[in-house]
């Protein structure tokens, strides 16, 4: 059973339109930031150790986004990422957004490893790949 | 055949993230200029006056974005919008964005017309639509 | 004596440019943020209620901020805001950021109270004025 | 006499808040804009060819505006910088912005040169210098 990663984002004044709702390029902040957390806090890889000591990436591939319900200034949007499919080089997150039990936005979001020395895909190692499984949706296919 | 409509953004330092390459979630940014600028300039539709006058808007329903090749500070990116799929209240943009021919980023961008006096979904008039079928990829469906 | 009111931000990639340290714009953004917690948390006045019930705006007058040391990815800044003038209708912020003992920013940021009914500058009540008064830096002059 | 130098920025959607106004935060990223265009297209140097060939950068060590009137969507802003101050090291720029003959907000927006080899302060050199001239208000002081 999948475990997901969550946070917890306050819709501030900056992120609101004209229309007084978060405007939905700020969705894909948040998406960003929650995957940025969920590699410090669960993946034990803080960003500048990734790029700077493990000379690694995760650039993104693609990435899909429905959005279900405006969400508004004030509201406390709770984030949950999980792991979709857990490739040999690649990680796709199933990312939702909910407040209360209102759910907000449903993404796909893809990386894929890369080394920063070579800029070629890379398999990821084990170390890392152990404390992903956690949050695989299912157990990952092709291993 | 499908006219795209086209805009050209120069990439700024304050696109690019530390790996020096435009951050994705400035994509989505351009992006939606790009249907901003095409409501204006294609449908005679600015933004103010579509809300204010019209009191009609276009919510996005969903979007999606495969990102080919990284974009640099410098570049010249071109931005081409064509309509996908033309639906009764609905429109379903390709966006492809490139620098010379090298193909940076392909998205598929759905929105959805609504009423800003009842917020339910409304067929697009035909005045509109008329300004928008020269940009359909083929013609529309289910008409 | 003054208390500050104090919030921590994790430093993301999202904030960082092609040097790797925070892009300068995004130190504005933070500082917006530090006001809107302020009105919410010490004043009991969150952005919503101010806006829409109680029918009031503080637009930005000016404000201003001087850039001490560089801030990088994974650094918790901590903001620290206190009244540095408190007038009849405006308030003068003294808002900083540090990273340890390490200070980063100085900004002074003024904003004014405006009714939304009227756009005409009005007084700070006195109910509200109460709450501020416990961050003002000196006693507040004029009155 | 100064020759100011001259960009234009649509006002967007993405640039507006909740009141339907320019967010006084994007003022900040389209002062940064106007000031890497002059850079470019008056000084004849690009961010990327700054950074990567010449090893210099110009860090920002304090920036002040004065927010006038309200800008709104659609709205086609006037960007002019002209330079405040000629230093050794650094440059004061004045920027304004105006619709129309309305000015909108007026900001001193300081940077300093610095070697990306040493990060200390280095002389701008003659050959920049001469290109800069013709954009000070005033005679360059102390020279």
């Amino acid at each position: 059973m999948a475990m997901p990663f969550s946070t917890r984002r306050l819709i501030r004044f900056s992120h609101c339109d004209p229309a007084g709702i978060v405007f939905f390029v700020n969705f894909f902040e948040m998406i960003s930031g929650i995957v940025e957390d969920w590699f410090r806090d669960a993946v034990g890889l803080p960003f500048q150790e990734m790029h700077l000591e493990r000379r690694v990436g995760f650039p993104i591939v693609n990435t899909g986004c429905e959005f279900l319900r405006p969400c508004h200034l004030g509201d406390t949007l709770v984030l949950e990422l999980s792991i979709a499919r857990l490739g040999r080089a690649s990680i796709e997150f199933d990312i939702r957004g909910r407040v209360g039990g209102d759910e907000k936005f449903r993404a796909r979001h893809k990386v894929a490893m890369v080394s920063l020395e070579t800029f070629r895909s890379m398999a990821i190692p084990e170390d890392m790949r152990a404390k992903m499984l956690p949050y695989c949706e299912t157990r990952p296919a092709g291993r």
